[in-house]
This record gives C-alpha cells, structure tokens and sequence, in this order.
C-alpha cells in the first residue's frame, strides 16, 4: 500500500455568478473523482487553520506534517532547494530576479525583458564574487529571468527587508536589518554590496552587450527577495518511516520535498500552468505510484492555482476536468493506495489570490466509512463524513489508514 | 444534576462486509442508545487528534481533561493504582509477567501457564527483595499471572527499555537504558538485578515446588514491561471542583481514575470481555449514578474493544445490544445526569487493534440544541449537531452543561 497526497494546487474557489453560481470545481465534470467520492469519505479542511490564507510553501509543509511557524522563513530556501542548489541548515537564500537597471541604476525592466538565454553564463560570473572572507556566494539562474541566491557563513540573519523595488522606476531598495541584532545589520550591508556588484559585474557582460545590440533590455542587476533561513528539518523517511517521492512541476514544491529528503522528478513540459504537459505530468505520476521504491507520494498539480490568479474561472473549470479525465481515471479504481485528494488552498477565481477558504478532501483507502455524497465539489464535501479537518491531521490519517502509526499508549 | 462520561471501550468501527458494510454498532439494535441519540445531539470525536491511535489509557486521560503527552509515559503506573499500590509521582512502575523459565534461564512459558493461585504468597516473598538501599521494591499480584512492580527511591529514571522477550525460548531481555543519564543506567541495572533476583528467590518457593509436582510450569521469574514513571496529576475534585467516582471492570481505568484521585469500585464478575456480568456492571453503574456523593461518574465497559481485538464482528454486535438493553434502558429517561456516551477509541474487526477512525459521540442533557439524528452509529453521528469535537473539548462541554464551568472573561 502507498500513500499518496495529491495536491489539485489553489482548486478551492467560491460561487461564480457566470457559472451558475457554482464554483469552478462545482461546475467542472469530474466523473473520475465523483467515483472516488462515491466510494469513499469526503470533507473540508483548514490547511492551517480557518481563515488563514496559505501559501503554496506553507500549505505544502502542513501536509507533510511540519509547522510552517517552526520551519518557514520565507520562501528563498525552497526555491533555491527546488533547483538543485545543496542548501544547509543556516544558510539564508532567497529568490532573485535578474533585471534591468539604467545608468543611474533606476530599474525599468523587473524581469529583463523575459531574458531566455545566457543567464548560465550571467550566474557564473555572479558566482565569482567575493564579499569578505566570512560569507559565500552561492547563485543559480533557474527559469527565464528567475534565480536563487544563497548566503553561506557564520553570523547571518534572515531578519532583512527585501531590495525589490516591486514596480519600475526605483532603484533596488536598500535592505535594512528587522532587528537590532550584529547579524541582520552584517546580512543587510552582505545584500547591499551584493545588488550592487551585481550591476558591476554584469553591465558589461558579453551576454548583455549582445542584448543591447538586439534591442533587448541587458540583465545587468540581480534583485534578491522572499529571504528566508534554512530550516533543519528532520527528514520525511526518519519522521515517518515512509520513503517518499515528489511528483510536483514547480520548484518551489519539489524545493520543499527536497528540503524533507523526499526524491524529485523533474517533468518535461510541466509549466505549472493550464496549458502544462499533462500528459508527462500523467506518465511521472503513474511511474512513481508504479514504483515499488516508494511508500509514499507527494503530488502537486498547478493549473487551477495559476487559472485562479488570472481570474479565469472557465480556464479553471476546464483544466480540473482535463485532470480528471487524464490522471483520476487511472487512480480511482487502484485497491493499493490510500488517496488523499485536496487543494493547498483555495484561490477563488474573484479573489485572484489565495484566499483563506476551506478546501474539498476526498480520502481514498480500502476500509472507509463510506459517507452519502456523490460528487467533488466544496460544497458536497462539507457534508461529508470526514466533517472539518486541518491540514495537519492528514499524515496522521494517512499513516493511520496505511496501518503503520504507533499505538500512543497502551 | 451529575455529569457522565460514559466510555463503550474499543466501540467504533468501520464497515464490516458480514453485516452488510454497516459498522457492528450501526448494525446493532440498539432502541435505547437511539431515543437518546433523538432527543438530543450527537457527533464525532477524535480522541486525541484525526488519526492517532489512542491507547485506552491516554485516551482516558484525555477525556478526563489530562494532557497525555505531559502525564503519560507508559502503562505501568495506571496498572499500579489499579491494583491499589498506592504510587507517589517520581516513582518508576512496571505491568510484570509472572513466567516460567528453565534451568538456562530460558522463558518457556510467558504466563506460567497462566497460574491462578498462589501469586500472593509469591509476591510477599519478592516484596521482601533487597536490592541496594536507595531504591525501594513494592510488588503485588494482579489477575491470573500479571502482577505489578513499583520502585521508589532517588535518582530513578523512566528511560529503559522492557525486560518482555515477547515470546518463548528467549532468556528474559537485558533492560538498557534509552539515554546517557546516570539515572537510565541506574535504574536499567536494578530492574536487571530484580529480574536475576526474582528467579533465584521464586524457582524453589513452595507455590512453585507444589506446580512441578502438579505438572503445571512454576511461575519462578517476573518480567517487567510497560514502564512509566508516576504523573504529578492535579486531583480531579481540584482541578473541576466535581466529586467524581469511576465505574471500570479494568485495573487500567480503575488506575487512571485512582491516579486522578476519584475513588472507584471493585465490580464482582466483571471481566473486561464480552463474558463479563453485566447485571452486576450495570447495579454498579445504577448505584453510582444514584449515590448523591458523586458530582461526576466515569464509566467504562470493555467488551466491545475485546471483540473489536478478536475481530468478533458478531460479538461486538451483540454485546453492544447487551449493553443497550440492561443498561442505557436505565439511563435514557433520567433528566438528572448529563450524560456523554463515547467511545475511547474505535477498534475496527478488521484491524484487530486501535484505529485512528474518530467515535461517535452523545450528549444527552436537559438543554441541548437537539439535532435530526435518530440513531447511534458512526456514520449518523458524523451529521449530527456537534460536529467533529476532540477529547480534550468533553470535560468542558459536561461543566457547561452541568453549569459550573467559570466564564472566561466578563
């Protein structure tokens, strides 16, 4: 038997008057999990807790069983985790744009035009920089203008503000300490120096001379933000018992899964988007349930979060019954998985942002008490037998129905 | 009015296809517990929390208002005050096998054949054990072959693990201790003494000359297990205010409430089994709900978890219909209790063993918001006006009823 977690990202939504006020996962024909739920026990759950508006990162560790108010900073360091970079316990890492400043260092491009190539060799240059003697620099490009950054050394803090300006026409903004502390003044001043070597480093780099001489605006700043402390982090395996693997298209997700030790896959034409590769995302997810390795899996869908974000509720609706149709179809009828399915949170379509809003569950396990509702929808579900949980009960329920939670007490 | 915590051990369950996929209780008659269930509000409880598998001690101490991951650290205390060994908090208590072993010190037989009579003079030659001065021994007899240990002394420590080998043609475990402290060390070396000393003072104790005679194996070694260091428990009267007796056929429950400073009572014929007398279980339960003395009652009968171990779908059934019959015939109509009937725990026939599945609650008192539940089950209870509480909410919700529980705040 195999645990499974699969996270339909931000399908949690409210009534949509163009859709009869229904919602869009109300709305959506979904026969594959209506199945599910038929045959199973449904509920809604509180991520956190009521009212709270999770992120993406923070939703994901509760599922996993970790608080997010012990282990989560920001989210640099399962960004920085999620490509590839060896983050240790300690280090601060944040999340960086590369972008385009002017001569008198104003920024007119966040984002560098979208820059597509080159930012390997703009990422080794930055990785030649040197600070002081106490800190090291460690940078990696990740997707189009998108990098991480991490600091290494004794005496940091992630107690700093952000240098993004967040619109153009500013310069970076100066980092400042939170707090009173030698380490988020030394982490500030470490930042400063650093947005502005950057800019040294890069204004003449081949890489952008070529772009000004295509009209393409040079990314010659790197602009760090989302600063956060690594957290030590007792692996899923030693936590559980469980040996576990992510299937999940974004980095943040699979840098989350990393940061646990779980495995990762890395998924050709996932975009996290509505218009993603589903069926790669289908073939990853059915390798992994297939695989014999793994007790447990983490999955992570994208498209309805990003739908929800751009206020596109048939966008939405369409893409839960693509998934539906796609990958649910092969999981309903599987007698060798406990099948826990949810959202992270809830991004309504009219919100276009997370917002803090119950989300639908089904779980899915050989001995259930099987509730009267029919079919996948947050409404439906809150009649269901499960009634009202939190996002942390949902390892303990798993590990519960996989009959492999220690008796506490006698 | 007096307040009722009224445990069914082991009751819950999942759906059993024998009894066409209802749960034993749901497929049980049970008129009694439904007229209750009609005339007022029922719902579902995890015990401690969604999917952790509540020991019947730790869940009792919960329902109590006890926290068990601050008071519980193993079974042997609550097995102590069972039996009435009057325990102080600091002292390191045991459940104990009486065992056979042979001349190599092999264990044989775990129970020593189960022996019935003599242990009592067995164990007034074992109270006489010397080990060092520091340290006090205080043993006596239980049921059958169980007995238990208690050491009192400075310096002892919780931190070791069981002598139990588990199963036969094993010598008894050597005890280790589970960290560095001097007292772990301690206290591992004088329960591996006590074990060594227990053979030499039981192989040729007449109780046991006179089984080798008879052909039964001599009970001639004692193994500790289930170690606990005794709680530091705020009286249950202090602590509510509530003068509170416990009904119970187990020496477990009867030690939690002696260990919570309720006063109990010793059921003749009561077995803890679907066997057990339940006329005299029952004019127990009717003297103590009577008794103007008592403020507060808890209650527990057992056989419903037996038959849950045994996966003895058709015992639990019926003795769950036994139960309704003698006994909440008697409960139903009485308009001077508020009573919470309320399993500890679901012990499903298909799992043998403690689930983390939540039980179904009732809350029988002269003012609730009565729900359109009509029957007892799991899965009824689950859309019924409570909702989904928790264990630790019960000892507030009784006081409200019973309105005596102070306002927080003005």
């Amino acid at each position: 038997m195999k645990g499974i977690i699969f996270v339909l990202d931000g399908m949690g939504d409210r009534p949509v008057k163009e859709l009869g006020d229904k919602t869009p996962l109300e709305s959506a024909k979904t026969p594959n999990l209506d199945k599910i739920v038929e045959e199973n026990i449904t509920g809604i759950m509180d991520t956190i807790r009521p009212g709270v508006r999770p992120g993406s990162d923070t939703a994901h560790l509760t599922l996993l069983g970790y608080d997010p108010y012990e282990v989560y900073t920001g989210r640099g360091p399962f960004e920085a985790a999620g490509v590839n970079v060896d983050v240790k316990p300690g280090d601060i890492a944040f999340r960086c744009n590369f972008s385009t400043a002017d001569d008198n260092f104003i920024v007119t491009d966040r984002r560098a035009g979208r820059i597509l190539n080159g930012t390997d060799k703009l990422a080794e240059t930055i990785n030649q920089m040197k600070i002081d003697d106490n800190v090291q620099i460690i940078f990696k490009e990740s997707d189009a203008h998108r990098a991480v950054l991490v600091l290494r050394g004794n005496g940091l803090s992630d107690q700093i503000t952000d240098a993004d300006p967040k619109e153009e026409g500013h310069k970076p903004k100066a980092v400042k300490p939170l707090d009173d502390s030698e380490e988020a003044k030394y982490t500030a001043d470490v930042v400063n120096q650093f947005v502005q070597k950057s800019y040294e480093m890069l204004k003449d780099h081949p890489v952008n001379l070529e772009r000004i001489e295509n009209g393409e605006p040079p990314a010659n700043v790197v602009i760090p933000r989302g600063v956060g402390a690594v957290p030590s982090v007792k692996p899923f395996e030693e936590k559980y018992g469980l040996k576990g693997i992510c299937v999940a298209e974004t980095g943040l997700i699979k840098g989350i899964a990393k940061i646990a030790g779980m495995d990762t896959v890395d998924i050709p034409g996932a975009t996290g988007g509505i218009n993603t590769n589903l069926d790669n995302v289908k073939e990853y997810i059915m390798n992994a349930v297939n695989d014999e390795n793994y007790d447990f899996m983490l999955v992570n869908v994208d498209g309805a979060d990003e739908a929800g974000h751009d206020g596109d509720y048939i966008g939405k609706r369409d893409f839960l019954e693509k998934v539906d149709k796609l990958i649910f179809s092969e999981l309903k009828d599987r007698d060798d998985i406990v099948l826990f399915v949810t959202a992270d949170h809830s991004t309504p379509v009219s919100v276009k942002n997370h917002s803090g809003d119950p989300v639908p569950v089904i779980m899915k396990a050989p001995y259930v008490r099987v509730d009267d509702i029919t079919e996948y929808g947050e409404r439906a579900a809150a009649k269901g037998g499960l009634c009202r949980i939190r996002g942390s009960d949902v390892m303990y329920m798993i590990r519960d129905a996989l009959n492999v939670i220690p008796k506490f007490g006698a």
